[in-house]
């Protein structure tokens, strides 16, 4: 086959700051999925358009490519609206778990097809997997019929769903070209469209345990993808939260469960609870529900109730017991004081060191690891009581998780100011 | 084997515009050559580095890592100094084969370690092909025989030279990273200085049949080359010269040998004998001779008499007969009037269409293939009259030949001013 155009040509363009137009988009995504264009060649590709950019319309034309590359998903024919949410990744961060029976509840479709954890900030395939029975595989079928059984399926993407992305996502990942926004946007955007979801609410996060810390790139990532949802006919919704700090008391997979299982009875963590309703209510109203009482849904036990269907509807059971770690060591506090930081990155490391997170794909995860925080910023603290639990199946992984954890805590004299840090610091719309 | 670095954090240390220390420099070469740092990793850190440059001890550092990646020569035994030349590249560009054997008539011994041509610059092992029995490959030991007693020797480098670079260079080529000014530096001068020659002189071009048109870029490579030879202990001289013109009236491989030899029969094209006549006052000025009469050498038969050795040391016969093309056809001017652009760049495609240059490594180039010349930018022209004649074994690959010259010539009005370009248009020392 003559190709119409030459690698080279398309690579050295956007090093060369110039705009690339949709044919030779198109091209060079349908040439990387053939092999026609090498890895070596699409990586020093990446390498420039994290350097030099790319505008709304290169991103779009990329986005739409990758879509194009593999199968496309729809649930026209479902009697309910569908909406979905994605998350860029924190530390703690459960939030799809309760989020998606609750909105459930208000006969809206919500299909969560989602990923598994690389590196500390954790995957919720591999969280709802501690579950005993619980299968992350869903046939398109089976999918559909849950959705419109249940509402809620959060299930594994299937690898027909924009495989360029994939091919390109695993390249970036070893040739440091993972921080180039208009990739990550295409990356996240294309699966979230390719999935079929006709509204989507995004949790872009910023701060340590974030993907991108700075508040700035955060912010730019938001709105290069509401602008990508909006041009692509998805409604899209970003909400860009703080992730300086963990999301409520725990960082792993079992005891993930556990939490997101407490906000669904009506308790949990404050925080987790204020972002849940907050997605919730995001959702809802762009699936035409803006008037849903959501916080009832939780007190009530509809929520929960979506949940153990949602569960069993994929072989899980509700009911049984979690996985618990073999070993577990306390993290004393030093100091009487007031906790005034608690750093999301350390804790998300310490939790991946446990074995909550693999170190590369295909790896196991330890279902019990990870790490149970006993205070948050704000609260008094005693000299040597716990602020952290370690929880692990290996004792010998114990040593380099404390070591994450050092410094992680900062204890103040009693009536320091703890710093103001809104959990949802703005809405992108 | 762990790794002390992460390829990754070495990647983002440059996309971020950091500086590498040499212990990451020398481990990255050194992890590429063993296969540790894949081509994926290597051409994104090439992309980085092409946009965001090294400082000259980076540079200096790669450049060393380079050379250690194989085997270093040596000449130390030699009983005469030596100093070598080494141009980037033009249109026309045969001046090694004159040069050599001239500068060797100096008692200096010239160790000419080349390349084969890929792209429309030709190589110069190419050129010297043509010559009936005449090889490229020399044994170490042959070559320091030939070199004692000849003085001068075209050879083709060993694979042990710089490895990596070689690995690298391959790399950039299909990358778009070729462009990047410290990786052009390092992959030039770590094979010099790794071919173990005392001095160097560099040939540096620009214009459109450079390889870096534009003046101020090649100025820059010459400026870093200079600098890092003085770094490594090789006295390094550069000129600049223009090569918005093909040098001579010949671009081919037995054209160009037809044309040296008329240099060094103290005739050919004035352009040729200057710029041989210029590199070889440099070359002897390092190499302690710096009142050799060079222009006498060409008159008198000293160079021809070396050039005939040092032929017939590689098994070639300097008196044979070179191949001829079996076809031919001729560009005629369109006006009367006075010649006023040859484009290089224009003239060196032309050969490559004709056969005389090869589309991938390994592919065999015509001998006799090429653009004969019948005037140079001042000639006066009248209509009709040949301007080039096009030399080619296939008649069929003579029309995109002629696409190629469409425009290369401009002929304006007799009394017209013909831009000032002096060959040599700056000397770096």
């Amino acid at each position: 086959m003559t190709e119409p155009f030459d690698a080279v040509d398309v690579i050295a363009a956007k090093r060369d700051g110039r705009e690339l137009d949709t044919a030779r988009i198109r091209w060079l995504v349908d040439a990387f999925t053939r092999g026609a264009v090498a890895d070596e060649q699409m990586s020093a590709w990446a390498m420039a358009v994290l350097l030099n950019g790319m505008d709304r319309r290169e991103i779009r034309d990329l986005t739409l490519a990758m879509i194009d590359s593999g199968e496309r998903m729809t649930f026209t024919g479902l009697p309910k609206p569908t909406v979905d949410k994605h998350s860029t990744g924190g530390v703690g961060d459960k939030i799809t778990l309760p989020l998606a029976p609750l909105v459930a509840a208000f006969d809206v479709a919500v299909p969560q097809l989602s990923g598994r954890g690389l590196g500390h900030t954790g995957g919720t395939l591999d969280k709802l997997e501690s579950i005993p029975g619980w299968r992350a595989d869903l046939a398109p079928d089976a999918l559909r019929t849950q959705l419109a059984d249940v509402g809620a399926a959060i299930c594994a993407a299937g690898a027909d769903l924009a495989p360029a992305d994939k091919r390109l996502y695993a390249l970036r990942d070893t040739t440091g070209t993972v921080e180039a926004i208009p990739l990550i946007a295409s990356s996240i955007m294309s699966k979230k469209i390719a999935e079929g979801t006709a509204a989507l609410v995004l949790d872009v996060k910023f701060g340590s345990g974030a993907f991108l810390p700075q508040r700035g790139r955060a912010e730019e990532l938001a709105r290069t993808m509401v602008e990508l949802g909006g041009d692509a006919g998805v409604a899209t919704v970003a909400l860009l939260t703080d992730m300086s700090v963990p999301l409520g008391l725990t960082a792993g997979n079992a005891i993930e469960v556990e939490e997101s299982v407490e906000v669904l009875a009506g308790g949990g963590p404050a925080d987790v609870r204020e972002l849940t309703v907050a997605l919730a209510r995001e959702m809802l109203t762009l699936a035409g529900r803006p008037d849903a009482d959501v916080e009832a849904a939780l007190d009530d036990g509809r929520a929960m109730d979506r949940w153990r269907r949602m569960i069993r509807a994929q072989g899980g059971d509700p009911e049984a017991p979690l996985p618990v770690a073999r070993e577990s060591h306390q993290v004393l506090a030093d100091r009487d004081g007031v906790l005034v930081e608690q750093d999301a990155r350390a804790v998300g490391v310490a939790a991946w060191r446990l074995g909550a997170g693999r170190a590369r794909q295909g790896d196991p995860v330890q279902h019990g690891a990870g790490v149970r925080l006993h205070a948050k910023p704000g609260d008094p603290v005693r000299a040597g009581q716990p602020l952290a639990t370690l929880l692990t199946d290996d004792a010998d992984r114990i040593p380099r998780a404390v070591e994450a954890l050092a410094g992680a805590h900062r204890i103040a004299a009693s009536g320091s100011q703890v710093p103001e840090r809104p959990l949802i610091a703005a809405r992108i719309a």
